[in-house]
């Protein structure tokens, strides 16, 4: 049997910097993958914004890394992949992989009960992707949404652990805890940085999925069959781009990232 | 002396829904005027981003008004005001109006000790325009600025009331309490709607300005000289047109308008 390489960059793409979780567990499982981070803060936040819209703006940002060489795209963004990846998959020549899926595969395997909540931005909860992805699955599940749009901003302002946090946190989920979930996917790629307060408001016994390590390990899957992988021992690059301000994505970056170095964040336009 | 007239409407500008609260106050004052709203509600949030992104933005939007054949502009939004305005008058063909000179006049009025604050979105408070602009006009005033980069989104989802917007608040506003201000520039129009939660924690000696009223009485001083009114009784027409989603805006505008009508909200590409 041939071995066959291909050592282009995978394009990982997010309305702003919570992709970054997802980078970095892409990063970490693929040390000799190649990666293009594209976050695009001109036009942050997509959880607000219509399903027109997002879906212009995931077409435009695909173009782009098809343009910069990319072999793969992954859709880092819980919105983009709601409303985005269908039309990205239609007219994207490289194979795209959303967060949803992966999430909701996740999310069934552990469910012990079948009862399983979704926490998301206003406008991922309205396309009701998580629903149908997790019914098509199984059908007898039980499945309990919630949009929590105060959530992003929190997490963008570092307030992590404040009481005001706690509160918007508790009141947010009152709905689900009502419902007795056993499970909770957390929709939206900022919400892991809110674990702490969620699981302490939603109970220990609850369990979250984080969708950056059900991303990886679907990549997984495709890398060798529809992405072929790099070389072993590749000198990997690590490009990141944003389509506004720099300076104050490398200081939020640092703090999602840890050991995974952010060399150099260049502004580019679509 | 020959009266001269000019039915054309008068564009307001916004980078979503908060420059209604100017819309409004305008709409009030000058009953005769035909006034355009737009709602950059694809791009929303503007107080997040940088200064080049922001004037880009600002100037496709006036280019889009002066297509619409408008007679001058208002910049309603805070963030558009300091870091398009100047942009906007080197390249616009019509007078515009912005927010920060009218309301910093009239915080200058009223404050009776020059110890004026002034709060707004992080991009405006990083530009300095208030400052500037208070110091041009008293060079002994004494001006602290604080960012409030949350209070955007829990207007936004309607949260003025809550305990957790209290706490968020109180926290935001502590280095201006030390302070001890006679005055508070509400320098987002977001913020007149947190203003009884803003008083209680200020305390009640403190004076809030409002750059909604600020600003219409500014556009008073331009009628009749840069640019001309309607004539008398003339029978007006209110547009609002957005660059996404209409259905939440149409709620949130009647909210934001009370006896203003809204008869249609359409969508249109810039």
């Amino acid at each position: 049997m041939v071995e066959r390489y291909d050592s282009r960059p995978i394009g990982v793409f997010d309305s702003g910097v919570g992709g970054l979780t997802v980078f970095k567990a892409i990063a970490r499982r693929f040390p000799a993958e190649s990666l293009v981070y594209l976050g695009d803060t001109a036009r942050v936040p997509y959880g607000s914004k219509s399903a027109r819209t997002v879906e212009r703006y995931t077409l435009q940002v695909g173009a782009f890394l098809l343009r910069r060489g990319v072999k793969g795209v992954v859709v880092a963004c819980n919105t983009a992949s709601a409303l985005g990846l269908d039309a990205l998959r239609a007219h994207c020549a490289v194979p795209s992989l959303g967060v949803i899926e992966p999430g909701c595969r996740m999310a069934l395997e552990s469910s012990p009960g079948g009862r399983i909540g979704v926490i998301g931005t206003r406008s991922t909860i309205a396309s009701r992707a998580y629903p149908s992805a997790l019914m098509r699955a199984n059908p007898r599940v039980h499945v309990v949404c919630a949009p929590c749009p105060l959530f992003g901003p929190l997490v963008e302002e570092g307030w992590t652990r404040h009481p005001a946090t706690r509160l918007v946190v508790s009141e947010t989920l009152a709905p689900l805890r009502r419902e007795s979930m056993d499970t909770l996917i957390l929709g939206c790629t900022h919400y892991p940085l809110l674990k702490e307060i969620i699981q302490e408001v939603m109970g220990p016994e609850i369990r979250l999925i984080d969708s950056a390590a059900a991303v990886a390990r679907e990549l997984d899957r495709h890398l060798g069959h529809d992405i072929l992988p790099a070389p072993p021992g590749h000198a990997r690059t690590l490009d990141f781009l944003v389509t506004d301000v720099a300076d104050r994505f490398q200081d939020v970056a640092r703090l999602f990232l840890e050991e995974i170095p952010v060399v150099q964040v260049s502004v580019v336009d679509l």
